[in-house]
């Protein structure tokens, strides 16, 4: 079966020795409660919530699904009292502000929350996701009105939010949607056209919710400058702001899914319905990817999350299932942990996670530098570094979960195939992640183009200079001497790399395009390298007595320096030869029948 | 939606310009009939009868599934009718010897026609192809009475055949199963136990049923060495050799599984069930070998048919979905196909199945030569190259196909997640391929353990021979020098890792271990390499006018030269550190309790 306890030491471990989220808050003056007491008694909270009432629930929730009958979408059994219990618990006001009833958090704290939370059922936690993202977004671009009549009662989760992007025409592409806006007397807007893929778009969750639709007005321009931002809500509210009339928008179909099935993907109808305009006219996508940047950081953690999953359940398989013997033993049988294909598995999966979920708390902590630190300048500095490594935490980080959960299945061999184990649905559940909230061939060309060339690499030689010092510090160390030698070696190959892409692919998007997702990748591998060495250094020289865990990540960040780093040569090879093999041959113009008739 | 047409003129090209498998098969005076003309026919109509009746019942074999209910299996609709028509076509037959009516093909033909018919649905494809196996098991190791018996109708298709091999607590290691076998007086035994994971172990596509079943009699010698293979009967032939009386074994449950859903997987209970004796007492492992060496074969081309499916859905779905500009355009969209990073997963897929298709070509070859060839050197060193490159053929490809069949999903975007497309379903479907007939990581510890260092490297010689003679060739043609010159590269690498392994693994288990699944990818990869430069130099060279075939085999072999092979830099650091990295640290003692809490 699929065992699961959060990996609460590690994230103490980076809450409160790698990063020092306390002391940094407390120098910036912000979010002054949260001592690393508190910290440690949410994590606690929010685990025991997550294993006790979302864990149950994931299983049946996969072999149930949603149901869809006539406009009406119900959740698998048990999700609605869950859901019930996560707003009595308070969880849904994380991180929303406190003006409207919400709790700020520590961002990292946040996503560590959320890591947990998708572990447990990744369906279940799209809904309360979904919601938080959009309150940000009305927080940041809304009216007042706007505001004071849904926020309060979407922070407290009583009523839900989506976001209504995609049109069967137009996903990636956004520039070309079809919905349309057309302002009544009053400056509220009708709303019509049809969205795919909208998830939670109708559930029986909640009593209100509250679509974010991005449609085009009349004469706007054309492309992405055209579109504009709108609020609709299922119901509108009355004059005691409870749900009243109903509005125009009505689910048509929910999608059968390969995974995620507890979550309801949703086919909207826009019928003539009454909304409201969010921010400015034709600057709709613009405030959308507030909401996205947000978003992707959390996709992220849906990868780490599942993936996590997959590690625990399969090192226990690999600890309990005995099968042929381990070199040497007299035992008829021994745990296949003893062979050593098994414990590569299992090492590559610990050194993703590991290296992943530190990359999450820097970026958590940039997060909230960007908006608390007393500096402006150092403000904007943790802006552009969150900005740069955003599309990393959300591409790389579920590009390695996908191999990572499909490793944990190995692990399982035949009995991994059988969904009773539970461990193919991380693999099904943990797919989407690789596509929605932008592809991630669409974050690679967003983390090249934007954010690395697009500056001119300003925001890269903000972030190199931080890595760098990660890499100096445990040059202190001896011991990690090794691990260092080859760290050094892969940041030097990052570097001439990009200073090579600085120079000849500036404005090439075809020469961006042919390297876009093996930049990615190098780009993760060594970040992660030097995040492994960061946390080697800080478990060695640590004065907490836990020297089984403090080996252990020491254990992991050799394994990962070996091995995985190893994985650079190639990238830097596809890197260099890319623009070449992939510009030519130019394979547009193949008919796909020359290789089959 | 899933598209396929059998990639039939690449296989032509193989058999006839590449491999030259008519000429093959004169020389050595076997199976004359098989000319060229013969071989397209048989492909040509083995395409049109799996594209026809196959392929349209495919996905709903994936959404019905196969049904059990009080020990009766009923598989999806229209199985029935397709395997009727499967017999009467005279598909049945292929391979087997024509002493029991069979018609024995050129090994290469035959696979190439399992791709198709794996292609269209993998699920039905495993039903046949398990009696084809079980047939010639009994070919091989059936006395004459058993033969006379039971393989005519078996041949036909009238009865099926399966392999018992698994139990609950033993997969990989047979050694350990727990099924009984006691002999009764009349010669016959009492098979008591068991099987999970018994493909078709129990249908309503056949009359009768009869299971090859791994058990031990009392006394026998612990593990491997004990055990013995019985033939047992769903229902035991009367008199007039039709079914009769119903034998004790029965299909107790179903698994339900992540895909080949159509496919029955069954847990079979044997009670006293009346079996008799195949082959030697004692030696049915051994027996089960031959077929599982067959099967692997088998296996390997599901991947290929599945990541072919994916290879083309994506393609047109490149070529018809509108989405974001291509460099340069002043279109509203442009196809994605346009995108240089979409443009990579194609050709990464295209590289990866011509490659694999190639190596099956040659490795059909090998097949029949170490059959008939005049000379019984030659036929041993067919049957070692041959034996050298099973595992690859079922792990490397199958590894590549799962890579495949999530890239062409990826080319889909959201609408891959959708089940309507077909598409995860591929995804679903081949992940089984990794882990059956021995996991990949077993393939990968066979390849080196057995098949390289094993024969102090003999099979390995002669192979390398075969590999660096293509290469030679390939040197004649001007224009391939520098994809030339990569191969030569990588192959250097592979001989040196394979020298410095037999210098220091030969008799280390836990260093063969660490590193087999990276030899793995190694080997796969340079051997395809080579088989590439091949099939652009047979294209260059080619009378045959198809310029936009050939030019396009030549993209292809540029792209895998400069992309696919930059991955052999990566391979070879691996195994070099594999060993350190791997033994030590010695995880076998982790508590997984060091990470959480």
């Amino acid at each position: 079966m699929a065992t699961y306890q959060a990996p609460l030491k590690f994230m103490r471990f980076l809450l409160h020795e790698v990063f020092k989220t306390e002391e940094m808050l407390q120098k910036q003056n912000a979010l002054e409660d949260f001592n690393a007491e508190l910290m440690d008694a949410i994590l606690d909270e929010a685990s025991n919530f997550a294993q006790q009432v979302l864990f149950p629930i994931n299983r049946n929730g996969d072999e149930q699904g949603c149901q869809f009958d006539n406009g009406v979408v119900t959740t698998p059994d048990g999700f609605k009292e869950a859901y019930q219990q996560f707003m009595d618990g308070g969880w849904a006001v994380m991180g929303c502000s406190e003006e409207f009833g919400g709790q700020p958090l520590p961002k990292s704290l946040h996503l560590m929350i959320e890591e947990i939370f998708y572990a447990c059922n990744t369906s279940f936690g799209l809904y309360p996701n979904l919601t938080n993202t959009a309150i940000h977004l009305l927080e940041h671009h809304a009216n007042e009105t706007l505001k004071q009549t849904y926020l309060p009662k979407m922070v407290s989760g009583q009523w839900a939010g989506t976001m209504c992007l995609t049109e069967s025409h137009a996903g990636s592409d956004l520039g070309i949607i079809k919905s349309r806006a057309t302002e009544q007397d009053d400056g509220s807007y009708l709303i019509s056209g049809t969205k795919i893929f909208i998830s939670a778009g109708e559930t029986d969750l909640t009593e209100n919710i509250i679509h974010l639709v991005l449609a085009k007005l009349p004469g706007a321009p054309e492309g992405s400058k055209g579109i504009s931002l709108f609020l609709v809500p299922k119901f509108l509210p009355d004059e005691s702001n409870n749900p009243g009339e109903r509005n125009a928008v009505h689910c048509g179909a929910i999608e059968h899914k390969m995974g995620i099935k507890g979550s309801a993907t949703c086919v909207m109808n826009f019928d003539d319905a009454k909304g409201y305009l969010v921010g400015e006219i034709n600057a709709g996508l613009k405030c959308m990817f507030t909401m996205m940047n947000n978003e992707r950081l959390s996709v992220g953690m849906q990868g780490v999350g599942n993936a996590e999953v997959a590690l625990q359940s399969a090192t226990e398989y690999a600890l309990d299932r005995k099968q042929g013997r381990k070199p040497g033993s007299k035992d008829v049988a021994d745990p296949i942990i003893g062979h050593a294909d098994v414990r590569r598995m299992l090492l590559t999966i610990m050194g993703m996670n590991g290296g992943c979920r530190a990359l999450t708390a820097l970026a958590g902590n940039m997060y909230d530098s960007s908006i608390y630190h007393q500096d402006a300048e150092e403000r904007e500095k943790s802006a552009r570094m969150l900005a740069l490594v955003t599309p990393v935490c959300k591409a790389f980080f579920t590009d390695q979960a996908f191999i990572s959960c499909n490793l944990g299945l190995q692990v399982f061999g035949g009995h991994g195939y059988v969904r009773e184990w539970g461990i193919e649905q991380l693999v099904r559940d943990v797919r989407i992640t690789q596509l929605y909230e932008g592809t991630n061939g669409i974050q690679s060309m967003d983390l090249i183009g934007r954010k690395v060339l697009g500056d001119g690499g300003i925001a890269w030689q903000e972030f190199k200079a931080e890595l760098s010092t990660m890499i100096k510090d445990a040059e202190q160390v001896n011991i990690l001497g090794k691990d260092c030698t080859r760290v050094r070696q892969a940041m030097s190959n990052l570097s001439s790399v990009t200073d090579s892409l600085l120079e000849n692919a500036k404005r090439n998007i075809d020469i961006q395009g042919s390297v876009a997702t093996e930049y990615m990748n190098l780009f993760g591998t060594v970040t992660l390298g030097c995040l492994w060495l960061k946390m080697a250094a800080v478990a060695i020289n640590s004065d907490a007595e836990d020297d089984v865990f403090h080996s252990q990540i020491q254990s992991v960040c050799a394994f990962y320096c070996r091995h995985q780093l190893a994985s650079v040569s190639t990238s830097v090879e596809r890197i260099m030869a890319g623009a070449k093999t992939i510009i030519s041959p130019d394979i547009s113009e193949f008919e796909l029948t020359t290789l089959v008739n």
